[in-house]
């Protein structure tokens, strides 16, 4: 058994890295549900798949989504724990298979994604919570007869104290101010890249803004002293200045291409 | 992005290793949903986990279900191709990332399971298409509202060869004989185990028989040839010999303890 296991191990290898617009943990939405906006694009590498990348994903596009199965890369030197603080529980311990954080054994992260176009050996794909240069290792067809409980009336019975609290937390309000409504047309956004227009962009900040991205530690040091945050979001190649606001709410104080 | 993808690589180790009641590839589900009644124990290694298997599982009870991120051990030294013919697809060739086979780039398995309970560092499950003895690398929880599209009409509007192909494929009509009833009987089966009494194999048999395990060599040359086929099908520690008729009707000729 042990050695077939490291068969597996050694044969591990991304089929390729993605590019979406989240430049870094802060703002990457936990669930790729939450950002139904956010695009991403993954080309495969050819030599994952013998050569042949169009063909690896031949019949593919008859589907609506897939599964990625991914690498938490920026978390995968953390030590091996058996209970973690996810940040939607907010200190609280649980075990790390009771949740989908990323400090995991083996740091895989699992999401449904919508395949909006197959182009060669490129997807196109939106709804995503990865952050850009991931290294994904697997595809697989979304299967709505088995990738769902038969009977749907048992979740709803067994409920989920990770959930419940998290729907405890109110989505924050999110306000794009006009100087942000500015600075938005001023990017020239255009067909073609992740970000198409200024109301995708519109909807991808206040999607990722509206959960919370703030850091455990640093939203209970804003809850201890009051005040506002300011935090830069970076999506693509644009930086939001973001302030998380005493009331609950978040307001987009300003949008500018990054390194402007 | 290469250095970390390694990191990932080498930190990859089981959690544990499942022991289900599926012995060979032979009769082995190709999807979980298919064989409810088959059951399966997981204990996790506590060296995964920081020494604390049960800490690890703290909180999971409250779901029903959930993922399991597994290797196909048996698959894992196959050559990487881009397009595969899965045996639902009987001979036709299909990109690989357009199916579940076992035969991808990295040899992982995705399977929603039922928890049926949480006993320390072990689950037990249901609902399972793993061989025993498989690695598994991590553990999820299914979550209802991340887990499915958010808008279901869609996955109805794209279809799926491969599904539909599947579809035509009509289940076959399973016969338990009155000799296989009576050596179910002399089997002495009790609580406790993976199959725990004559009801529960009777259906676990006919759920693993009815998706037809015939390798689509041997279904076809049955096909060309004409006649019956014979196979034996193991199950935790029981054999039983089934008899894959003409008429597309298989019957259980026979269940005996394993090596008797």
């Amino acid at each position: 058994m042990i050695l077939t296991s490291l068969l597996v191990a050694s044969a591990l290898r991304p089929i390729g890295h993605i590019e979406t617009i989240f430049q870094s943990k802060f703002g990457t939405p936990r669930q790729g549900g939450l950002a139904p906006d956010s695009r991403a694009t993954l080309t495969l590498d050819p030599a994952a798949v013998g050569g042949d990348a169009a063909g690896a994903l031949d019949g593919l596009s008859q589907y609506s989504h897939v599964w990625l199965i991914w690498g938490f890369h920026l978390h995968a030197d953390a030590p091996a724990r058996a209970k973690i603080s996810p940040p939607i529980l907010r200190g609280r311990k649980v075990g790390v298979f009771a949740t989908r954080a990323p400090f995991r054994p083996n740091p895989f992260g699992l999401t449904l994604v919508g395949l909006d176009r197959v182009d060669g050996g490129t997807l196109h794909l939106s709804g995503v919570d990865l952050v850009s240069g991931s290294p994904v290792y697997d595809i697989k067809p979304y299967l709505a007869e088995w990738d769902a409980p038969r009977d749907p009336a048992l979740v709803g019975q067994a409920g989920s104290a990770v959930s419940s609290l998290a729907a405890d937390q109110q989505a924050l309000r999110v306000v794009v101010s006009d100087s942000a409504r500015a600075g938005i047309r001023g990017l020239g956004l255009a067909r073609g890249g992740l970000i198409e227009d200024e109301a995708q962009l519109e909807r991808v900040l206040t999607q990722c803004l509206a959960s919370d991205p703030r850091p455990v530690y640093r939203w209970r040091k804003q809850q201890r002293e009051g005040g506002a945050a300011e935090y830069d979001l970076n999506l693509d190649s644009i930086c939001a200045r973001c302030r998380f606001e005493e009331d609950g709410s978040v307001t987009v104080v300003s949008v500018a291409a990054a390194g402007s």
